[in-house]
């Protein structure tokens, strides 16, 4: 748990629907998983058909899942009608993405009136151990929707 | 033209082989166009299954193409035998990611032994014009394969 | 030469004046030079008492003048009135930051109402010659005073 | 606590050592306090003449502090005789950098044979509370001396 206070009620929801509207992310099975003020998870199986020269998944997949979280993560804490947008992301990858399946879970490490800095990681997962394959800091923008 | 000198007179055959084991590339329709020293552009198509929520490129899909790029550029300047990873990168998003077709183009900016540093940029491409959408910053590890 | 039009005509005393209340820049020895419509070029002379432990200038040291240099390039763009803060920069170091003096170069990227991202160098200058030895992307922020 | 194994019994002795060399801390008043296998901490306290033009610390500054943070951090975990340098560092400016008694707090979060990912966060401290006011994502290079 963790200390943050929505300002919409309505957060869950609001997420969800948003999330439902990135056709990316059915493209590559990306399924939002947790949704809690601040956080947010999002998990995707490992598909060959997203994989780099050597077979791991494509840094582009990997911030793709870690910024969306890292997008969602700050939604939560948005007041209702409003929006938010990527300004900018970094991402650092620490272990070959290779695995069955993988969690990206985002949280807020400040979140101000327009900019809101998130924190994401992706996470290899196998039986019940995880394991870090990379980790993003990240700029959002909240706008009037 | 830039100074870039190739060590491995192959690079752009071992580009575009590398290229085309990068499976997520086919996937979401990407196609290597320009490989020259130190240079490297890649073209996509907008595809509405690569959207987010408002209808734009997912930036994810921008970050791959253009890390894609950047990892490229600087794959033409490795020896022979050399690989190339992404160590992380750094994503701006300048403007909506809309349009008919996008071309990433990145150069290195510094070839080390390790270490090459790259600069892309990813570009709206409508009619004769073209527009920037995203900019990047991204670190790459030449090793032994 | 650029396409950046000011919205304010006295940019350049306005950037001079912020400049001069920038107290760390008397404390390391910085210097303002050139101030364009979207570029800006701040001066600094090498200092023993700046380095890190292999007797080159500390990356704080440079990301002091290269962040400084990216805000007030994105100042210049600012309506009158505004002021700039830096969101976040990323910056990469190319190679070591020895030698005499060092020019921080930055430009404006693209400029929107809030977020401006700018690019900027920090070269080494020896003779007529220039040595890159770091470069950085940086977001700002326009807000009302 | 946590599950880091040094490499090199006398790594608090040569990470001490590193940061008495580095001139620059000396110049702003840091002081290295905690040092443990994968986490590092550096004090400074506010000084005007290290400040911006609206009296906060400056970006440059609380960079040089968070990275010394993480480097040394870095060289905890490094072999004998190896060095560490910057490669690369991203940090976000999260609240005004005001208060009397700052400290930077790093700690590795992946430590590879020649890239080290570290995180580091700048608070400031007044009374017993601590504030966030920055946080880095950065990458270190183990080279041998």
């Amino acid at each position: 748990m963790n200390d943050f206070v929505p300002r919409d009620t309505e957060y869950e929801a609001r997420v969800r629907a948003s999330f439902a509207r990135q056709r990316v992310m059915a493209t590559i099975g990306a399924a939002l998983a947790r949704v809690v003020p601040g956080e947010v998870e999002i998990e995707l199986l490992f598909r060959e058909d997203l994989t780099q020269q050597h077979g791991y998944l494509h840094a582009g997949v990997v911030a793709a899942v870690v910024d969306s979280a890292c997008g969602y993560a700050a939604l939560t804490l948005a007041p209702a009608g409003a929006e938010v947008v990527s300004v900018e992301f970094k991402l650092n990858l620490l272990a070959p993405a290779v695995g069955e399946r993988f969690v990206a879970r985002a949280r807020v490490k400040r979140a101000g009136r327009s900019i809101t800095v998130c924190a994401g990681d992706l996470f290899a997962a196998a039986g019940g151990a995880e394991k870090a394959v990379a980790t993003m800091l990240a700029t959002m923008m909240t706008v009037a929707a």
